[in-house]
């Protein structure tokens, strides 16, 4: 057991070191005026260069990540100063909140309607704070995130297209960023604001987004939790409502909560089994809740950053728990997405498949695909390889032959090892 | 010939008045509250009970018009009076824009943001208003109409998330859906109005949205007609083009201006020459002009309108140009619009297919699909075969066999007749 979990560890080290980084590090330079293209055909040919706030600045934040926690590799802290310079100096308004997208030389295009914008700028320069030890993309990292407290209770501002009072809904999307978000910066807050701002990103997740009955989330409900029937109300996101679930293990870990670590495989376990196409593989991008049509009309396709959040997931489930669900859906999720994503001739993975599996479109980043969820991926499916196999090396998990035996009469939960490998 | 035109009419007249039709009449009223229920499930079940604009509008305007050119029939009257009455009272806000959507009890859920609203509100007031002879709906439909040519330099009012000044762009969708509003409304409005009006939206789709040189419309273009190299400039909407070429027709028509008749026609078939899916049929939802992946994860899905309004421009190109390739495209269109979209089951048809045309989403109506494009589409057909016929029994037409052999060494325009019928 504790070797295939080395395997797969290097399985995961080698596709990011050796396949996807060096795809971004080839392909997504802009020399010549700063920041990162991010949409690059299947080959890695720039096919547009505007550039998007999302993307800009979750490249800044992989480069740094890889060298606070991977290696420090003059390189990567190169790749990162080269984007945290460009958004240093073009990413905000004069009130500081980041634009959604930019032309190729850096002027506006698109205003600060989308708060998750500031979100990942200040994810970048808190990374890259630390990588490039400068004060200044710290204070940047704090300002963004002072922001963005500030700004929760209405994140679209002016943009908001709702009359206000009649169906007032909130979103999933803002405290599962937050959460995330507010792990990251740890290192610059006040231990106060740490604390206070994950309590209540816990308690919006699980008290008001939570479907209690089908332990699922919503991906809006109202202001007091209320599960409305209307097309907002009904959406259910499979691969937010898991994401989210890995980015509450993280919480419960640090905590070590193992009620809430119970708590958030169960729900990304059911989540996946809604989600999961029993005829035609992979996970569903959009469901209702209640069977009807959705509105969102790519429902049915299999997007990349479905599956490798699903994997991380899992795989913290599974460590954390040793529920062996997670391992099984472990290896049909992993069997999927190896067999589907990747692109072994020019490198790097494809995002949008159709439901039945074939591309969808060739490329390799877009709009909204860049440099982040397969390399963040990778990385942490690795870590948890790694971790794995220094619990079954430590004698924390049984050797496969013998946790068979004993997984067989063992009901549902066991430790790690259970049914094989992927 | 004559008797195939005519049978093909009866077709049309058959499916509007015996399927459609009643299919809309039987589930969308809302008896309670007032309205329509356009959520419908593909047995006419309502599975949700918001109340979008577009659609409302779009009915009120379909009933209405078929009792001003079809036949009066109370029940339509009434049909129409039902979904008026409702938008009279619920739906503009107090400078008399029309919101986006409705809860069904009539309360405003989204902004005007959305100046089609206006449009379709327009289109239904005056179709209405000449249907009950009503002149307060006359006063509706003219003074929107007014409101939206003082909006249209910047339709998204305080919604446009564009910087100013980076990159201004204009849509097609105004100029066009403007082109055959005017037409709609020419009985209340000045006759300077009216042809500046309608002269101005030629000048538009002509001389700004069209790329001269490949003969198809750009979605979005600068402000002077440039075709600029970004995912909204690169955009086609094949079905857009094609449907905005009819509405061209029309004006034409009306104008007896054969010129434009031949351009019109001529860009209709070279959009469908490009938006045709020579593996598997059917046209597009969106292509990039230079073959990079579109944004829109919908792009190769096959949708009712797009193929309705493809048949309606092919129809009306093939009598007014008797060019051949009109009506060999509309053999091929016919075909697989019928062969895939009807539900003889439960009557109207399916709205979304999937590339390989599966059904994508078994609904009936939607946010964006109500009584509207189908019923059109049938009636315009019905009367673009009814006129061919009435040309063919007038000796107009050359009989089919005659037709063929003249035809093979007659070029590529002909008229009305050759190629056999659908």
């Amino acid at each position: 057991m504790r070797t295939s979990f080395v395997q797969q560890a290097q399985l995961y080290r080698r596709a990011l070191l050796d396949d996807v980084l060096p795809f971004w590090e080839r392909h997504s330079v802009d020399r010549e005026q700063g920041g990162y293209f991010t949409c690059l055909a299947r080959d890695g040919a720039v096919y547009d260069t505007d550039k998007f706030l999302w993307l800009q600045a979750r490249q800044v934040w992989m480069f740094s990540m890889l060298c606070n926690r991977l290696e420090k590799r003059e390189a990567w802290l190169q790749m990162a100063r080269h984007g945290a310079e460009f958004l240093r100096r073009h990413g905000r308004d004069a009130e500081g909140n980041w634009y959604f997208s930019l032309t190729r030389d850096g002027r506006p295009l698109v205003q600060p309607y989308n708060i998750f914008s500031d979100c990942f700028a200040a994810m970048a320069f808190s990374q890259y704070a630390l990588a490039a030890e400068d004060e200044e993309a710290r204070q940047v990292a704090e300002a963004t995130y002072r922001n963005i407290l500030r700004r929760r209770e209405n994140p679209k501002g002016r943009y908001n297209k709702a009359v206000p009072g009649t169906r007032p809904m909130i979103a999933l999307a803002l405290p599962m960023i937050l959460a995330n978000l507010t792990l990251e910066l740890e290192w610059l807050l006040p231990p106060d604001v740490f604390n206070q701002t994950v309590d209540a990103c816990l308690r919006d997740v699980f008290s008001l987004f939570l479907d209690e009955e089908r332990m699922m989330l919503r991906e809006q409900v109202d202001p007091d939790g209320g599960k409305r029937d209307c097309f907002e109300g009904r959406l259910i996101n499979p691969g937010h409502g898991i994401e989210a679930m890995w980015f509450m293990m993280d919480i419960a870990e640090r905590r070590n909560d193992r009620a809430l670590m119970e708590k958030a495989v169960e729900v990304a376990l059911r989540t996946l089994e809604f989600g999961w196409d029993r005829r035609q593989g992979g996970v569903f991008y959009f469901l209702d809740a209640q069977g009807h049509p959705p509105q969102q009309l790519e429902w049915d396709q299999k997007l990349w950053w479905v599956h490798v959040e699903t994997l991380i997931a899992l795989l913290k489930g599974y460590r954390l728990t040793g529920r062996k669900a997670c391992w099984s859906w472990y290896r049909r999720v992993h069997a999927y997405t190896w067999g589907h994503f990747p692109d072994p001739k020019y490198g790097e993975w494809y995002g949008y498949l159709s439901r039945g599996g074939k591309i969808l479109l060739p490329l390799k980043g877009g709009k909204w695909k860049g440099c982040f969820h397969v390399p963040r991926g990778l990385y942490l499916c690795m870590r948890e390889f790694e971790q794995l196999a220094a619990q079954a090396g430590a004698g924390r998990v049984a050797p496969a032959g013998g946790e068979k035996k004993t997984a067989a009469g063992a009901g549902e939960t066991s430790r790690p090892g259970g049914e094989g490998t992927p």
